[in-house]
């Protein structure tokens, strides 16, 4: 019997480590659709970012975000919820007595898990700013937001805290995670300014076209495959007929979002523009797969795809609205995960019976308000210190010079 | 007891969910192969399509083709086999009852195992129509592929339908997907004609080098990879020890099959051509792949080397002879998956003592013909209806512009 | 409890499984990052190379290496080791006999996980010798060092030979897969020499930039991906509460270590040269890597992002060092493998009890002298009968067209 339950344990933490190596592989997919989408002269300032961000978030949580998101029980001592980066885990003992309250994974695979969390939050953050923020104050806010806004309102639901009380349903993010990145994202867009030349005096909006299409398309196949990780993840046990029939729901779901959101997009385009921009159905699978995150387990596969379809034709509206309000987002990075990620929030009512809109309403308010405004805070400082914009030279010539001494295609680009 | 008939049901679901993310990957595994091995001109559309129908695929295999495919046994109900969609699975009585009727996995986790593969056979038929097909119909056709015609096939074998009660073999799919989707793409091919410029009124061949190599090389890889989640899922069981040593012999085999496979087209190329030729030794170990999917237990991993190898070669002569015969499939998508697919099929003869020459003949001729024809047909249509080739000039600007109104590489591309 | 013990075996398995199919994704991630640091000229012949010698080392290993290195008890018999080859694997009868002696997973799953190791390790070279070595010489090595170099020095340690003996501790590879790779590589890069216009007589050393750095990122992803599979496999075992917690905690201190060496070498490269040079951040994740992997288990999270980020500072400077002593290494594969890989093997001595400083400094000097010393001898065997280097005109013109016969990016490339 004890050898059962270890071995429970043992499937619950190696699928929990299998599923938080997809979430990693996401940051792949965030570095790739960035690169793809922004011009070649800006590509490999944007490549640093997204390996810079992932790294600084992995040693963030792990020094201070953790602790504060998951304080656990011994909040008295210092760093009380990360007593295992001091090499602890849970004892044979304390998972063969069994009970509700024993351990059932690794408190090492659920540190993994949530670590490749907080990065896909701030991932969300590097393409809003692209083509024109300095690196290194990028960095900084990165500190900041991993270390401390993004575990304060994690906290707030996953962690135990008010909204979790007050009945508000997020299953694996789409406000927590993915609007929370997106206000974040918002709140450096605001203070950062549009790309020079995007929109003229005259009122007219400049596309300015992504430089590798095939590699933006890479990155929106990475993130649907890495977030099989995220949702499927989230349910957090696999080990017995009801959470092994859940996962699989929630991997059913999250695919037939995703697919609703690229054909809705897609048709929506085609409509819109009289093509079928390629641009638009990455987005619409994003914003497909944004929507479900909220609630994948409940929805039948049917209502999932419904849920993903209203994401990809609601981010296609979006981006352009967004220029239409002059917020220059180059990868679409606020309509995609902010406006999707709380049309997500609001359709966990659609299935689930605990939902109530009104708490929906109150967690969304509460975690947009509280990333957006900390998020100003912190890129308001960091501008005023030591600036957030690179030079209008550098912006022309391109930040890879300016910021990584280097091109990023040095056979390739003729213009910019 | 009853704790461990439920841990084996999770294992077995988790398993198959973790093989059915490998698939899914496929699907950036074609999407990257074909952008790589088309034009720059042709990059986003074909990235489009590719995206596009992985999505159609997952809408329609779920509405309609998984019905057919599986009907199950209630088939006087409507949508006997879909059941789930309305989000049921097995109850946790059912598994524990045991006995060899209980089900050890989830059925959602097969649902969302066999989507993955319709998206995989309806892959193979973007590439082979390349650079002159139009977008809409393409994707019309995909409605009709992925709901009906490959689900129809699908059961003859898999279903339980004739093919598998005459004895016919074919584990993972050599016949029922790739040639499946070769015949597909065949059938489109014929009535759409070769690209301008292919081929002169001379005879003569002119090569139209892919415009992205490592794009082509990185999607067979991907494919590679995935490959083991196709045939390593496709013994759909892994949690006792004969189960697992099948699943460890089958990804054993998969993986020596595709060294086979570059090995021998490397060696092919550089025979025939004199040259090492790249795209000769990716085909190669798709080729490999092919190959050993209708049987990749029961070979030793020296006959799976070799049945690989002889795929590699046989690739490298199909691909020569096609344009021969002025068959223009810019990826060499009906030599890899149908040629090497039937001779995949033959090849179960070798090593499976269940195998007849016989009944695998049976089963080439009844899938091929009725995918072929069924495929005709439905091109015919099309093409009588709306079309199916871009006009001259858009075929000489680009799909990308025709079709998707922008460039997948505006910086770089200087010639076309 | 004979269900609970083939339970346990197949979770092991396909715990082995899919770690093995991570590391075998590291093939893609080595082909990305080579191709991406090359020139547009060399880089279909470096992709060639990259699923060549993945192909070899699988074909040698399986019929040579892995019956050298894992020899088993009946050395008397043709080929002892590899009886499954011939289609065995452990019965039923022997694994549910329990007890220390046996078998807790399948052989086949062992040889899997082996297979890709050797691949690793030969990937190591290809990017050294890069722009300039002769495709079919370079094969020829391959054959070699995977058949026998490789596994005589993993012998040695792994398969139970007088390293192991000696208390010399390698976990998963930092010198026997490593640094074993990088001594090769250095080997042929001496007999080699560096490229054309790299060195000039007046002692500068001109930097070569690579085509396509979006590829190099997207390869260190997918290494860092596949990483998970390389370390957290090499537990071997998770079936248990201490095996999980164990592999847990491997993943845990691979994916920081990889991140303390990002953010080492921006920070470094920054001080050094004024820019966060993204090639540098990027041999920093890889460094953080070789650095944990000879020991990732028993260092705290903290301790394992200090030798990450030692890693990640030592790979600037070694490879900053290297082109001072013109060892012309056009991916910095010598650096981040060999001299990260001894920082790696002495780091153990920080956490692991049982190491020794001797013993790990014996095991540096015997891999790398026998590693350097046989592979000098193979390149010098090869040099003198066929040639290593292909003739100034090739070079100039790329290897692509000398020894592929096409171009890589045949509409993009401008220059080289």
């Amino acid at each position: 019997m004890e050898q059962v339950i270890e071995l429970s344990y043992a499937l619950d933490t190696f699928y929990f480590l299998v599923m938080g190596a997809f979430v990693m592989w996401m940051a792949a997919g965030f570095a790739m659709l960035e690169a793809g989408l922004v011009r070649a002269k800006n590509t490999a300032e944007i490549l640093t970012k997204n390996i810079g961000l992932f790294s600084i978030a992995c040693i963030m949580y792990m020094l201070v975000g953790y602790n504060i998101m998951y304080p656990g029980d011994g909040v008295s001592s210092f760093w009380p919820g990360i007593s295992f980066l001091l090499g602890e885990d849970n004892t044979v003992e304390s998972v063969v007595a069994g009970g509700d309250d024993a351990p059932y994974y690794s408190n090492l695979s659920d540190f993994f898990f949530q670590v490749v969390f907080v990065a896909t939050a701030m991932s969300i953050v590097s393409g809003a700013v692209a083509e024109r923020m300095k690196l290194w104050s990028f960095f900084l806010f990165a500190v900041i937001f991993t270390g401390f806004i993004y575990p304060i309102e994690g906290y707030w639901k996953w962690g135990g805290g008010f909204l979790d009380q007050a009945g508000f349903l997020d299953f694996a993010g789409s406000g927590i995670v993915h609007m929370a990145g997106a206000a974040a994202a918002l709140a450096g867009v605001l203070l950062l300014g549009s790309r020079k030349g995007k929109y003229t005096a005259d009122g007219s909006v400049n596309a300015i076209p992504g430089a590798n299409l095939p590699l933006a398309t890479l990155g929106t196949f990475i993130l649907w495959m890495g977030w099989f990780g995220f949702n499927g993840g989230s349910e957090l046990k696999v080990s017995d007929v009801g959470e092994a029939n859940a996962v699989a729901m929630i991997f059913v779901n999250t695919n037939t979002a995703a697919a609703g959101g690229v054909v809705a997009a897609l048709i929506t385009a085609r409509l819109m523009f009289g093509k079928a921009d390629l641009t638009m159905g990455l987005n619409g699978a994003l914003a497909g797969l944004v929507a479900i995150t909220a609630e994948p387990l409940t929805p039948t596969p049917l209502l999932a795809t419904m849920i993903g379809a209203i994401g990809g034709i609601l981010v296609v509206f979006s981006i352009v609205f967004m220029d239409k309000i002059k917020i220059d987002d180059p990868v679409g990075a606020i309509s995609v995960h902010g406006v999707v990620g709380i049309w997500g929030l609001l359709a966990v009512t659609l299935s689930n019976p605990d939902a109530s809109f009104g708490a929906q309403i109150y967690g969304i308010v509460v975690i947009f308000a509280w990333t957006f405004i900390a998020s100003l805070i912190i890129w308001g400082v960091i501008k005023a210190i030591i600036g957030i914009r690179v030079s209008e030279e550098e912006e022309y010539s391109g930040t890879d010079l300016a910021e990584c001494g280097l091109e990023a295609y040095p056979e390739f680009s003729k213009e910019s």
